[in-house]
């Protein structure tokens, strides 16, 4: 088997590089970080490769050990300074950060750092197990959060990444309209199917999230529930098709709209969907808050008595959602800025008409918002 | 829109009676639960039909409220006799607790239960907010692990619809190898588009999970990753093929081995899961510690030289893991009962063999473990 290349690497011992400098301004002496079912946590990925499923140490010695669930999977995929399988800790976290303490010689009465998401009860074990250090978990100020902020901008690797990620999906997005067009596609599960096998044929590890296909008696819904079934899609009505590819770890993000024979009452919806698009699109520029412009397509929407049951967009990476926030809501402070890769995504919904959506990803320039999707409205 | 049927509704509401007898007999006024990306919960959906992205509070007085992220799906699904939309709580927990505190007039300074997995951060924001009451997070004697323990065991409706699941997964496994043997199935990807179309086809929701398909280049990985590729599936060596139907709800979770032209090593590790499933089957009468059935398994293996890296199995139902445990570890103290549905999934890996594991789902009856899925190794 052969493991990570030099160049991933190298890759990986960067992105860690700022967490060790970040961990020695703020006298953090070793960190954990974990991806667990119900805790996933990308960061892991983002720092070693490792895909899923273990504990991640870092020292503010400039060292990382890994503890994966699957040790073949991580031999293969990630890079660390240390790795043991996290079975020689029963798969307990507590036993592996008190292990990862003493190979890194963390002095006593230092700060170990755990995740924010850790639940309640489970941070009174580790203060209790590791009473010999300071265990701090928190929001503000904490690792978590400064991660956010380093991934929120794509690096050079990852903006390629997106270019190509996003070609895929355009491709997807091109034999999509043809499949509908031409009568191939007839129900919502023949759309997904279509972007998962094509998907894979173009390299990617799958998608993204769940293909969400909602034909016109479904639409309505923000997240059709069951994602997608055999009724029909692209039939009389407005349909919905939100979808992502997953390509080198990363996510993209984008929902067509199918309008077959729309109703005056659909078409009004429509339009006011592209013109939400076309509005927060000229004001993705970088430097401009993204509450702003979250407010301006809800303060649009409010203008013909409607309300959007959602945020305006996200940012999107190795998660199908992460930082940037872009909601109309008091604690957003984000800032969109070069390097950003962020969702756009106006879509209104009611019971009588169904659901119009329009979502693409924007990378943010220098120069200004670039889409890189053409995901549209596709009228039949 | 054609809401909760009358017996849908008065299935939720028993459930939510057995939930409103705990909290008198625990003198909790309210408890909250909360489903949310990174947070997931399907007790909502046990309790309210709601299948995702809400809160629901309920009462000592035996009322629900429900706060829905999409108010028309909830208007579809769910059941509850307060329903208003998580939006007027800007998506925030600690509003809508407050607001629901309101409406059920619950007294200063009784108790309201939080979920266990709050994060520490968090819950200190909710003790801060809701001073007035006992705002309680626990593991122990909690909400969370007394719904664990209810739904542990299947209620008739529950064993119905797993029988129906088990039905629709041998078809399944059945077309499988008629289309691996015809060689039409040559990729991972074909088994997984297979599953993916013949569920929905037989009403199924979607698949339980993502399904694993690793062919032998692939098969080493507990869980391979990416999921599945368009690599050979089913060619010389072990392949795996892990996955679940999701009907009505409750997943199936099932894994096959694909055994082409195995050499004598492969041969040994396949005779040798298939022992371990036999003892482990054989094992799981009502009244056994799932702790000696799992060690059992594990002793079995060790006699040969080799390492389980997962647990024996699992419970199933509406999360592909849940509760009774099937673990080797001191703290599983779970008692197998007329009633559970848990998986058998005695497997082993190694580098140069490739992976095999076999894995069905089980209902424990008073006669006995009865096998509802008939999944096997598959020698081409």
């Amino acid at each position: 088997m052969k493991g990570v290349s030099a160049k991933e690497a190298a890759l990986y011992q960067r992105r860690r590089e700022k967490v060790y400098d970040w961990m020695a301004r703020e006298g953090v002496s070793m960190v954990m970080l974990e991806d667990a079912e119900g805790r996933r946590d990308s960061n892991l990925r983002w720092l070693s490769g490792q895909p899923g499923d273990a504990l991640l140490f870092l020292s503010v010695e400039r060292k990382a050990f890994l503890a994966p669930w699957d040790i073949n999977l991580a031999q293969l995929y990630a890079n660390a300074d240390y790795l043991r399988p996290y079975a020689e800790f029963e798969r307990r976290p507590i036993p592996a950060c008190e292990k990862a303490a003493a190979l890194f010689k963390i002095p006593r009465n230092s700060q170990i750092e755990i995740p924010p998401v850790t639940p309640y009860p489970r941070f009174l074990r580790f203060l209790e197990a590791l009473g010999d250090y300071d265990v701090i978990c928190r929001e503000e100020g904490g690792l978590a959060v400064t991660l956010e902020q380093m991934r929120a901008v794509k690096d050079e690797e990852e903006i390629r990444i997106y270019r190509q990620a996003s070609a895929i999906t355009d491709e997807l997005i091109e034999l999509l309209e043809k499949n509908l067009r031409g009568g191939k596609i007839k129900t919502e599960y023949d759309a997904v199917q279509l972007i998962d096998g094509e998907c894979r044929k173009r390299g990617c590890e799958g998608t993204g999230f769940e293909t969400l296909a909602a034909g016109p008696e479904r639409s309505f819904a923000i997240h059709a529930f069951p994602p997608s079934t055999t009724a029909p899609f692209g039939s009389r009505g407005l349909s919905i098709l939100d979808f992502g590819i997953r390509y080198r770890g990363y996510t993209t993000d984008v929902t067509l709209t199918v309008a077959a024979g729309p109703s005056r009452a659909q078409e009004q919806l429509i339009a006011l969907i592209e013109k939400a698009y076309k509005l927060a699109l000229g004001m993705a520029q970088p430097g401009a808050p993204s509450l702003d412009i979250a407010a301006a397509v809800d303060a649009l929407f409010a203008r013909s008595s409607k309300t959007m049951p959602h945020a305006l967009g996200h940012g999107i990476g190795l998660d199908p959602h992460e930082a940037p926030a872009l909601r109309n809501r008091g604690d957003n402070t984000w800032v969109l800025a070069p390097g950003m890769v962020i969702t756009l995504e106006p879509g209104l919904y009611a019971p009588n008409l169904g659901g119009c959506r329009l979502e693409n990803d924007v990378l943010i320039t220098e120069q200004g918002p670039e889409a890189l999707t053409a995901s549209r409205i596709i009228r039949l």
